[in-house]
């Protein structure tokens, strides 16, 4: 029997608690779960810092790689009731949402942007290039790897496959915000995933709703809207990721001057410093190495880079307040000079943070032009966007909130020895202007 | 105001996916949760190798802390309604709720047995050496550091407040099998908690219950039963704890082999190893720490402890057999001969593991001494002894199961070029005989 | 001890499957619920003809009552703890809360329509007039009936009462989204009530929301909006609405009727046709009286009662299409004198319903007279009106969709021998124009 | 295409709480859920007087019926996944599944046991004779009806089918438990029937359990034992069925009491009374019918037959003692005197009842004939019943708890006027002997 024909003597299940079970029969999904690349995803959490401000949040990517499997997975399995679906094409589906996360590195959205990273691009790497997930993946067939990285990339011809992996209602979107809304705790989060499984219609190039699951959809986009101002913009979590950009600066700045001796040298990172990441260094990388280091790292000599592991590691965290740069230009030009005076590094400790630079995902027709919007299939067997259907998604795509806080160490601040230079500072940011 | 009776401003609530809210008002507690050493607590799973079974259960024990201590607030709150308890009595009933996991290390029940430790005597260090824990507490009594030791020793004069924090049905329990059925995901482990908190009613010397409560109590008996055969003594997350045993001896005989040169330095473990633990060394612990090691020792020159580590970090784990020793002792010996012949150590591959040496948990009036059995408060105000007016529960406390399995790398087995030898260990193995 | 301070000897719980229990230590609250008319609430259904849709829904408004009592009891112990709150003051707030369906007739919306009956009038009546609920509230003192009743009717001076129990965010809401959605199982009408009681803060003269509870109050507004559409409003049982309408028409016109006569008299209704409606006639009515006459007038002489009984008891329900009164005047003429000349009554079997009609109960601050808007406390202490603070909730607040549909009985249609006229009566009705 | 095999052009979904969607898809069973003989079913509770203890409890007999199809939907199709089940095999198992309490009448416990009726012979006649049912499975094949009837009343030749409707784990009691303690929200009755649903296998005469499921199936039957004890042999409901009994019992006497002349005559009773009892009396009945006599009954010139329903209406039940007659046989005795002396006709006021007299349920293989036990399939390919391999089974299986209680009206007790008679009476009751 052909591999990608290969089914397992006995179906497998792993107990989820999102899901109930996830099911596996075929033996290339099984296999590329036990590939060290796709175990690498149980030392990363899924929600970065987030554990800091929601402590159940403390689940990986693997966790939740599994869980998009299994909603593509019963998406094909529905089609396949209606109609042909080649088996191929399905095997693809799974393959591509198994792996769509494989590239994330440990606290990718911080980390990325210190080092100008992309981890999709990472993703594809691991799919391509000289890998265990790569060996299986061609034993499926010789131009099957290629086609799943095209999957991911969103560049795969066949665009209803590339429909369930990404776009603005696909496996990724709904098994994240129930999975995340599971582990903090939320209430958000939760939405009827069952019933919107069973309004989805493959069409030529996408996959649509029927429109009497409206509500359910509906449902679904508030679920994202809460979870996005609720937990994946927390302003405590906000602060853990400014604090983690800040240490991954130092290091970089310390490692760049040659005078300066790392007790632990940053072995790990110094592929990134110097911008030449080999993949092999990518996939050595996961939470523990960065923990370690940290952790490490609160005995540096260096003071700035000791201090800011040790907030790290012992969460106290850099305190806020809301500022926006447009008119507030002055104080925070003012409050960088005061900052200085009182010997604290503005360039650590004095950080704004927009909610405009984190990965915004609403559901915004017609802006972000790589994801599809929804379709609502009427009853005519047309086809409506839903921000044109439904009142309240409308309400919500047109709106971009901006959110910007000044993020600083207020411990240090209160340690201020000179009484006037502190109170101005206090002053400056608690608005008693 | 004196310390000890300081209430925060603003109560603050954590947001637990188990208890819903858990609620702090007094200081004493806030600033212990912010101490590095109950911080730490973030960095060690809950259920050290349960993730490699069940994916969903990568929780921490500052996760399982918090919620402890959440029990005994609402415990000590309904008490406070009913009468007199005094506000200091409370307070350590909290401190020691909060604080009795403490002393635990990475992956306590391998690296305890590897290395003849007792994380409860280091939780009695770290609250009485000089760490911030025990700064804080002072600030109480001066010997408050001490009373709350005390409690979680179980040496505690009033044994009321002991048994709130360590007996057959204490809130460390209540909360561990609520909070591992949840981030597993199984079935098991629901009990009606809140009905069971309204039957408690505070005696001279424990906690009894009130006997209309009896079938809620037959619940959590039978959740904690449940668990313990479907989740804690899984073969499989067994087989990663043995493994990881493996690891460590394997590091200690390399360490004492002067001929052996680590490429990383077992720096971390070298006064374990020696058996000269400071408590300095032992907070510096974590499961980060560990994964670094073994991430890292997979590129040791060392076969068994490359291989070993490299099992353990990309989920290669050892297969199992069932297998008691006591009639099965031939073929144990054949085998390990056979292994030798093979070349496949077996001092580090081929290994027993029985249940009667994991922590058993089972209700057992009568065998442990330390653990007070559950008495239910009868209408005509006697106590009971729950076994003796429970069938089920009586029919499971009488019980030992035992339960053995031999562990053994099957792959490696089947690599065996000796075609004669191969069959022979697997016949032996899958009783061929 | 006076009355309105006496407590139960041991608190008495229910088990409530929203709530988990309800909790009663007053022995004012525990005699009222032990008065028939209190226990009349049992025998009728929450959610009138909504369980021919949704099969669950056949929860009582007893069930329903007590729950918005538990709310005001969690709510007003909330409030206790931080301030003082007067104990009449207390009980006024649960005895309203658990009294304030009182009042309801069996399927109280067309019921009432069809008869020009108010509900609430019979509200104020029951806790008025002889009957044991104002016995037991005289017993609080002589004018504590009147002060019950004049919180329900949100006459009461102390505004921040009538608030508990009717404002936009009241018990009421609270309870019956929340219940509702649990027995009817769908996923919508879930929200976090535990943080926006925590969020609640009592006023001068309402309960306002603190800003930080923003998020939970929109999960709220939007779970209201999805019960509205997707469960209060759906089209199916709307249908059994009006063929229960159409039973009550029919027969108070077969009892003006002199030459007919009645196989059962309408005995319990006879009042109602008259206009003449007594207290006491009125508590002799609840679901089952209704169900028995339906049931048997299933056999009347009359065809048009009898067929309309039958449908409704074995759920033969009229179909439905959408129809605009407005521009389809015509259209809706027609079909008129198609009815008749098929001999099909269209007075009785085709019957446009409209969504304006039901009890709207969307957010709109200001439309609504009587129902207090939302105030946020915001940090500065000043208070906001929700929609002015809310992009969702403004959204969805100036929205009011209307939704007509026209009710008939297809099989009847069907069976029609004429075909030409058959034709053109599906022709009309199913858009062939 | 044959009748039986024709499918609805949409799937149709009923929304359900418990299994979240009842999906049908055959022609067959959406005729069946509209005949009047299954609608009917929605006017039966399931649980009779249990709301009066769990006020959730009001769920009816039509809830149930489609959980019980839908399990065994659920069953069938994954026996269809994994070999051949024959399609009429299949809609046989579907129908009996649907239809199998079909002949319940309103309170059928105390119902049948005073008119000697029951149940399963009206679910016969109900398929098998003149009915819209009927007529809908002859539409199947002639014989199908007697098939259908024959799997209900567990004498169909294949036992296979059978065992799926009526095993020690069959569908009904999966259906009932999960949906019983979801109503009266009790925190047992839960245990994970997806997983017991995957373990399940088909073998010739009989549904079997893969070994690897055993601990689901012990949680499904303490689930069974927890859900006896805690709900239904709750005494509070079984005072409600004493005093139904009673109710009946009365009525029968006075309608054979030629000297009484009722207010409202027992029209829908006379031939239960008279023990002629006709298919279609039967289908009248159901509980609105009986709560309508019951409520005009409470003004019946009999004082017995009026306080009675009374107390039943407006749930005044009679209180409980334990008792015991086999040694309190004197006590009985004696207490019988009392109630006559003090004008409480004894045997209407003073009532045993015993749990042996219940349906029990626990699991006892080999005591009951006609309940298949539950068989493990072990790995070798043996079978084992289950308690030969669970502890907990056995432990469970082999008690026999009885349990006595004596009914009573206290608050008339308290009404005596001779002191001596009350106190004596009261003495006995509450043990002051």
């Amino acid at each position: 029997m052909a591999y990608k024909d290969e089914q397992l003597i006995e179906e497998k299940v792993f107990k989820d608690p999102v899901h109930r079970y996830i099911h596996v029969r075929d033996r290339v999904i099984w296999d590329l779960i036990a590939t060290p690349e796709f175990q690498r995803l149980r030392r990363i959490k899924q929600l970065g810092t987030t554990n800091l401000t929601f402590h159940g949040a403390e689940h990986s990517r693997f966790n939740h790689s599994l869980g998009v499997y299994e909603i593509v997975r019963r998406i094909t399995t529905n089609f396949a009731d209606r109609e042909r679906w080649d088996r191929e094409q399905r095997l693809l589906c799974l393959c591509a949402a198994l792996l769509h996360d494989l590239g994330h590195g440990p606290f990718s959205h911080s980390f990325e942007k210190v080092f100008k990273l992309d981890h999709e691009q990472f993703t594809q790497q691991i799919i391509l290039g000289s890998t265990k997930v790569n060996e299986i993946l061609k034993k499926v067939s010789a131009d099957f790897p290629v086609k799943v990285a095209d999957v991911i990339a969103k560049t795969y011809s066949d665009k209803l496959v590339v429909s369930l992996i990404s776009s603005q209602i696909d496996a990724d979107r709904m098994d994240y915000l129930q999975r995340d809304a599971y582990f903090t705790g939320v209430s958000y989060g939760h939405f009827d995933m069952e019933r919107i499984l069973r309004v989805m219609r493959p069409m030529d190039d996408q996959v649509v709703i029927k429109s009497t699951g409206m509500h359910a959809v509906e449902d679904y986009i508030m679920s994202r809207y809460q979870m996005y101002w609720q937990v994946y913009f927390h302003p405590v979590t906000r602060s853990a990721e400014v604090i983690l950009s800040k240490i991954f600066q130092r290091a970089k700045v310390l490692y760049e001057d040659e005078s300066y001796q790392f007790q632990l040298e940053p072995t790990h990172f110094i592929s990134f410093f110097e911008e030449k990441v080999q993949l092999s260094d990518y996939l050595k990388l996961d939470d523990m190495i960065v923990y370690y280091y940290f952790q490490q790292w609160q005995e540096e000599k260096d003071a700035i880079l000791a201090d800011l592991s040790y907030r790290f590691i012992n969460r106290h965290l850099f305190k806020y307040v809301e500022y926006n740069p447009d008119p507030q230009i002055n104080a925070g030009m003012e409050l960088y000079q005061l900052f200085k005076k009182a010997g604290i590094d503005p360039d650590y400790y004095l950080v704004v943070d927009s909610s405009s630079d984190l990965p915004y995902d609403f559901y915004r027709p017609g802006e972000e032009e790589e994801r599809l919007p929804i379709h609502l299939l009427m009853p005519d067997g047309g086809l409506k966007e839903l921000s044109r259907h439904s009142d309240i998604v409308e309400a919500i795509s047109g709106k971009k909130r901006t959110d910007h806080k000044l993020y600083f160490p207020k411990d240090s601040i209160q340690r201020i020895e000179d009484t006037d230079l502190k109170k101005r500072i206090l002053d400056i940011l608690y608005g008693k202007e």
